[in-house]
């Protein structure tokens, strides 16, 4: 796309935590290094928390050191997410110290590739006779995807030709073994990751086979809903996730083909993954019906399945979807990497479709789910994010015990942590949507940009303090030779919006949520986006059975929420009547800085003595309310939370 | 205690139906001639649901036919419930081809008993090695226990020597088997339930020794919670529950010695099955120390874990408590066997202490939670009874898989309907308590008695038409040669009380919810109790979070709840304003006639078209709202239901 520099205090801050602390910290918990006790995201013995072994692994498969396989059958990804974070960081800021560890694994990946191509270290121990035999289980594509995404991104970053000829030798080995011809398996991964990488893979080389292959997987899939169960049947081999087959096809979006599913149903980060290859397939060929089957899946999960803070996955049992209107506060899921997914399958559907929807949803979810998933310290991550806890319940009703009060260092299961990591060193690709003649501005994130258009190199300043302040200054010079269309997002959550171009108001005519400028071949304009972020009261749709009668508060892109530091124990026992006027202040001082919304609410008075049902009503008394914004919760300890209040 | 007939129109029908439809029925289901689909209580392929085999199981361990074990370990105790049934039922009224059905199968259980007292199919069948050695999920002395309070029952009902001599050798085995002696078993099962048979047993033989074991296994439990864990260590032999071990301690009680325990936890029914032989213990032998510990227990359940429904069992995970105050509506368990325990539980307390507070809360799980287990065809039967129910969400949110919106016919798992079925037939036990010198009347019933006071033979007629009409005539008298102190219950939940003794009104005075009357040696007594049954809003204690904000109706002893067929889709749409008045009338036509209670609410609109999250206020209409009592509640097809409304 070009160079894009983020200059924001606010992502500033992150981005320097995943490169101070993320990168390094991932780095010895991969090398068995880190001094930490690896939590368990369940009560469950077979999920191995020892220590991480996933470098380990490699010098195994690589025949450098003795030993077996240790971990999960995916173990792998964890060292391709924290390659693809190093390549966006390196592009940030080189780095020869990290530059020289990423060679290092990029020489350990290679030296473990079979010589036909094949990658995973777990096959590769354990016995290659088993590989691709036990696809809904095995991870394999799932890993390799990873790989050929990091090995993308490290090319594109640095200009290293090995790593890519390692994802290219990856994809051929595939591309050999799957497919409709004859003699080859036809069938697809249990878990959505391949299509990603192999339609990167095609950007990087414009070979159209890893298109192909790509759309193949897609179409393929849900063809025969009995494959999974077919290939376990056939073949008892290792598999570390024995039993994974006997989940409901659903599961892996395994129950009909793509391009007849209705409704986004299973395990959500394979949903939102597949969704973002879908999309991206369709972004590149143009095609209208894989498209119409992108948006039907979009409009399901963000007009009925998607949390106010854009966490995504409504229970536990399988990480999974369940049904329209079934948004559980307190049972949920909300994978971190989901709300990541869904940011990627917003990123395509806008390379598609210049509708601002798609930005905004992209924008709830990274500012309030997916940021939910790190603590300030850059040290401590959520997998589950919640709309409302309870430590004590946590800890004591076994339905909740998912739900954690407070973040962990590392889990057994590694995957949402080295997410957040490649996102938000890579979450320049995020402000911006380069089309035909076209820019779009996504995300109002203070930023110099160099981005090519076609024949134009176009400069794009963005002057803001945003998230917290309401106005954003953008600075475009077309340095081309023809003319392009600018369109800059109007927000939906914002009052009394001003849009000043030149120096003078315009009036703003949003066209899906984007106001177009054109700007001249040569030529440049200044514009200044004044907004109103007012404290907004929201209300949930009433099928939302959990939040009937309840009010939720933001303010601009942020989902605030309650905890007991601020407003004592039993949150619930706090109401918000509906006339009460709620003030909005920075404090500078609290959790790095954060936007307060405080103001007066009604408590339910606890006196009622030894006895659990009464025939009076419960009194109540005046009591201060004081919310934060959701992303910074459970950033003081053990405490309970809540985003729907009773108004 | 002695003769009650229960004339009572209410549970005259549901009695009726007990005889003529759940015995026959379930002797059809435990020889496998019933034409019925056994459904599963959870979707798990290693429960037994193919049919039933319970009497076949005998006819194998007693050799009479070839063939294997089939079904739970627990499997027996469905016939052993059912001979209980039959022998209340007999009880109540003699019937010789019922009578020669259980014959039969006392006969068959004679046989399958082993010759040095033994008595287990599954172990009889699959190695006598094993017996005793997997205490944890073995279920031996759980049926054994079952065994013992039918044989009782049976015994007291027809005189039946030789079913009392296979429960005395069985008992004898299990003495020769545990208790503190070097040799013996220092042990006890993984579910209570032989401790109370012991002390039936106990009372119906005068044989001290079983009240003594009785108390080894009470006061045994917990001294060393490793003991499960140690067995299953030791012995690897056939037990269809294995891992069971792996649960936690309080699964079992099994965390602290029972004396110590401050809370109620674990799985629900078994906490109240040892409650229950607790309190029988307590009552037994007046020891203070075990009362204190039954009180203790109660008032946790009571005043902190118990719904208002009278249910218990906060989660399907362990089918267990699980802190104070935390009652979920749509997730708990609320087991019917575990409300049928708590009612065993409150008749051994109000064995010791005349307090009210024991009657109502059994009524209160009677009414309810018990009475909601059983469609009102008697063929129909629900484990779990929600207070709230979408069937939607059950079908597709598995968070919510086992709250079943209707009821079924037979689960694999058949512990609930033969429970349903020898409560309801032993209705009587549970009228009066008789203690030294005195009879305490707990429950309105239309009935007729006759019971034995020590030397006093006393007559009581109650009529009413309870629990609709608001009066109870009551004569006693008293045909003895000692005075007795005579305790009328009187109402908590109503108003208006008034009490007319021998004509005359007199102001009510009552001790810990009784009202006394001396009746003198060959004296009688007509009272006629008076009350105002209102409906009547509850609010529950703010520590429940999920009902801060909500009410919930009743009448008399009458939960009420809303349903889907009468009051539409969206349950949770409707809100109950406080000022609203509402009305209450029986309809003799609708669900075999129940009182129905009427008004005027309001309801949330939904008309938001497509979309989750609003800055409008949702908008509402007026609207009708008509109750129904719980236990009455899905028998009209599958439809939502609501205990808790919105105030």
């Amino acid at each position: 796309m070009g160079q894009i520099s983020i200059t924001s205090k606010f992502w500033g801050r992150y981005r320097g935590l995943v490169r101070t602390e993320m990168i390094p910290f991932q780095w010895s918990v991969l090398n068995d290094q880190a001094d930490i006790v690896i939590e368990k995201e369940r009560n469950d013995d077979s999920i191995p928390n020892e220590k991480s072994h996933a470098i380990a692994n490699f010098k195994i498969a690589a025949g450098r050191e003795k030993g077996t396989h240790y971990g999960w059958t995916f173990q792998d990804s964890d060292v391709y997410k924290w390659l693809e974070a190093v390549a966006y960081s390196l592009r940030e800021k080189m780095n020869p110290e990290l530059e020289a560890k990423a060679l290092e694994v990029i020489d350990l990946i290679a030296d473990a590739q079979e010589d036909d191509g094949y990658l995973d270290t777990y096959f590769s121990i354990l016995g290659l006779d088993s590989r691709y035999k036990r696809l809904a289980g095995s991870h394999e594509l799932y890993c390799m995807g990873h790989f050929i995404e990091a090995a993308v991104a490290y090319h594109d970053a640095t200009g290293n030709e090995k790593v890519l000829n390692v994802a290219k030798k990856c994809a051929d080995n595939i591309d050999s073994n799957f497919g409709p011809e004859d003699g080859k398996i036809h069938g697809y991964d249990g878990h959505e990751e391949i299509e990603i990488g192999l339609l990167r893979l095609y950007r990087a080389t414009e070979e159209k086979r890893y298109l192909n292959l790509a759309k193949y997987f897609l179409l393929e899939r849900g063809k025969n809903p009995q494959f999974f169960k077919e290939q376990a049947k056939e073949y008892d081999g290792p598999n570390a996730l024995n039993g994974i087959e006997n989940l409901p096809d659903t599961y892996f979006q395994n129950h009909k083909p793509i391009l007849e599913q209705e409704t986004a149903e299973g395990h959500a980060v394979r949903l939102v993954y597949m969704c973002t290859a879908l999309a991206d397939l369709a972004a590149e060929t143009g095609d209208k019906e894989i498209f119409e089957a992108c948006k039907r899946l979009w409009k399901d999960v963000v007009e009925k399945r998607m949390f106010i803070t854009g966490g995504i996955g409504s229970t536990v049992i399988g990480e999974s979807f369940t049904l329209d209107y079934d948004l559980p506060n307190d049972t949920m899921y909300c994978e971190t990497c989901a709300a990541i997914g869904l940011i990627f399958f917003a990123r395509q559907m806008l390379r598609i479709e210049p509708n601002s929807e798609y930005a905004e949803v992209m924008e709830r979810a990274l500012y309030n789910c997916a940021l939910a998933g790190m603590a300030l310290d850059g040290k401590h991550f959520f997998y589950v994010n919640p709309l409302e806890v309870n430590p004590k319940k946590s800890k004591l009703d076994p339905t909740k015990s998912h739900v954690k009060p407070v973040r962990p260092a590392w889990l057994g299961c590694a995957c949402c942590p080295p997410n957040l990591a490649r996102m938000i060193t890579s979450l320049d690709d995020y402000i911006y949507t380069v089309q035909d003649g076209g820019i779009l501005l996504n995300q109002y994130i203070d930023s110099e940009s160099h981005i090519n258009v076609g024949n134009n190199y176009v400069e794009i300043t963005q002057e803001t303090e945003f998230p917290w302040d309401e106005a954003v200054k953008v600075s475009v010079k077309n340095s081309g030779v023809d003319a392009i269309r600018f369109g800059i997002r109007i927000p939906s959550w914002a009052d009394e919006k001003c849009l000043i171009v030149d120096g003078k108001e315009v009036p703003i005519n949003a066209e899906q949520g984007y106001h177009y400028l054109d700007i001249e071949a040569n030529g440049k304009a200044s514009m200044v986006l004044k907004f109103k972020m007012a404290v907004r009261r929201y209300y949930c749709n009433p099928l939302v059975s959990e939040n009937n009668g309840k009010v939720a508060i933001g303010r601009g892109p942020f989902i605030y929420c309650i905890e007991g530091v601020d407003n004592g124990d039993n949150l619930n026992n706090i109401s918000l009547p509906a006339d009460k006027k709620l003030e909005y202040h920075f404090d500078e001082k609290l959790l790095n800085g954060v936007g307060v919304i405080e103001g007066e609410a009604e408590r339910l008075v606890v006196d009622n003595g030894n006895s659990l049902y009464f025939t009076e009503t419960i009194k109540k008394e005046n009591a201060k309310i004081k919310f934060i914004p959701y992303y910074a919760w459970a950033n003081r300890g053990e405490n309970e939370m809540q985003v729907w209040i009773r108004e």
